[in-house]
């Protein structure tokens, strides 16, 4: 399973709806509406590299309301949790 | 739950073992080391605002090797899985 | 008594109005028009954490006139006063 | 009664002590340890401009932690509140 | 006497008629079109705050082609000349 | 008369030193210590481009105290005082 | 042969279509899309300079969808490959 | 001779037009396409403060195609060369 | 085949020394010193996800005289060359 | 001839000297001080592109005293003089 955290701005006024489209799409497992400099948090994780390159490039990007996003690829992860056993029943 | 986004620099070649460290404390739910401007990312995920407070304040950046870091509180959250239970089993 | 300190940029001369208008909101207890960077810095003091999530995503980011925000969670208070009842009668 | 907004960022490990000093200082009406980019916020509320310069230049820089400020002085204030007189009984 | 300096962006080609327009605003004592990263820096000269808070929120801010203000209030002033008594006669 | 305007950030607790002695080299008017991003701006008020050369290289550069300076050279100045004859009784 | 890497921000949704149309351009051997801060990164791989300019300046710019380009000229390159051979054949 | 380095950017797919007039215009001496965070770098050289003020404000600021310009004056020169003699034949 | 770009700051005077070690580096296919903000910039060609995780966290960051790297990922490539032959032929 | 504009910063104290010993080396054609957020501009002029990254990795980063380069190659030049034989003469 890969990871990746995704730091977005959006459009005034439209933080809620943002998150909530995103959150609907596939590969995408949380969307956090956050203080600080951004906007929103999106958590990614999917089965491989491609199903990662789609979602950015071709799906994220192209939400309405998206004024500009940051990827942070995960390379490795550390947890107590066995996160591949708990998120990966619905990939 | 409380969930916080905390961004992450460490000091040159102790990004592992500053994840390691990281991960073992309570509260710490996941650390990424990852791509871009920061080195990791790690997911919090607490009962209530005293263990967020505590945990950023008091433990979090008392770990050597961290040079700078940045909390994300999460406001609110968006997502197909039932985060609350899928976590809160082990806080 | 969870407080945060929004940090705000508005449109150009709108200072006044926008100030005001959020000085109403519920849960704004002081709002400051400053010299430097921002235009405005507003100081929430709220019963709860829904109470702050509501106030930030759904009615700071509404206002007119507002183009940036940028909220700082405080995690823990120091203070000679008693905030919590100064503050609170009115809540 | 003058306020001010001090944005203050902290040696690694002296969050706490440095904002418990700060809190004692005369004319510090509150500080607060916050998420985001800044360690540490402090409102200054003082008698007039004098004691603000002193406060800021002679005393908060000379505490030992503090690697950086920014002072935003408020120029107006809006609120509910009477804030004059709620602080103003201990200046 | 209360000084401040007002770091200003205007828009494109409107440098002048900006400076001549500021360099009339009571309060304003000096106008200066510069090189490096701003277009123009003003010396605001005022008798006391409430002057200052009226000229920086209510009349600069209000002029036609300033796209962006900084105002850094002088908290203390150090100079061979006696500049309270060269400047106050105008005040 | 040339003017120029020098934002200047100094070592942590040096500001008050470090503006006394910027005030007492000839050329200097005036020393503020400010509130904002930056400790102290000074204005120098000099007959010709010689003079302001050797200020900022040669005199300011070498004192104690200071970390980081950026000189904004006035080009024009609009005011409603007479500037040269105020300040060149001295040069 | 010349090499030079070109960090590029496109318009929001735009990313696909640009970078398609930069990977044509004569002289631009490899278009990635990318995580991070930037959207693409197009390498340069030029006969000479004057392809080089014409290539950035003339060509590059004026690719409808491009917001924003920084280039960094190579000066040296260190390769295990014998780049010129592998790549010059298709110059 | 006084010289002054002009760093420029400019709406996109003008780069060469706008470096074409700028190099029409009295008192620059050289106009340069460049790589890296900016598009142009022009080179003022002039007789005197005066002739370098209005190139900046009156005539560089209104040239169409011009977005930013941040102007370097020279202090002091340092050289191999005779600048002045070798461009003060054009003067 | 991942690609993925490393943009790299090194110490002074240690950029030659610094890229010949990357270049010499399992997975580094080519290592340019470059003008602009980055002293190198670093082109990683691996097999999977895991080497490029090893790469990065593990081998570049432990590398002497490398004081800081942004990874940009490549999502997706775009190119006349078939990249895949050109440099699998090594991996 | 291939020209590119060096910014530079320089360790406090050490402009003068540092802007010596830079116009002492081959390649360089002037060294200014100037105002503003750098504290020299380096003009390197050169015979081809191996003299310039000789002159830039191997001989100014060598310099004593120079903290951080950013170097802006030209990628075409606009002047009405003859820029190439008015310096080749000493190339």
């Amino acid at each position: 399973m890969l990871n990746a955290i995704v730091l977005i701005n959006t459009s005034p006024n439209t933080v809620r709806q943002t998150a909530e489209r995103l959150a609907e799409l596939e590969g995408i497992s949380e969307v956090y509406s956050v203080c600080g400099r951004y906007d929103l948090v999106a958590i990614a994780r999917v089965a491989d590299f491609e199903h990662l390159a789609n979602l950015v490039t071709e799906r994220i990007n192209m939400l309405e309301g998206i004024i500009e996003t940051e990827t942070l690829n995960a390379l490795q992860v550390h947890s107590k949790h066995d996160l591949e056993t708990m998120f990966s029943v619905g990939l």
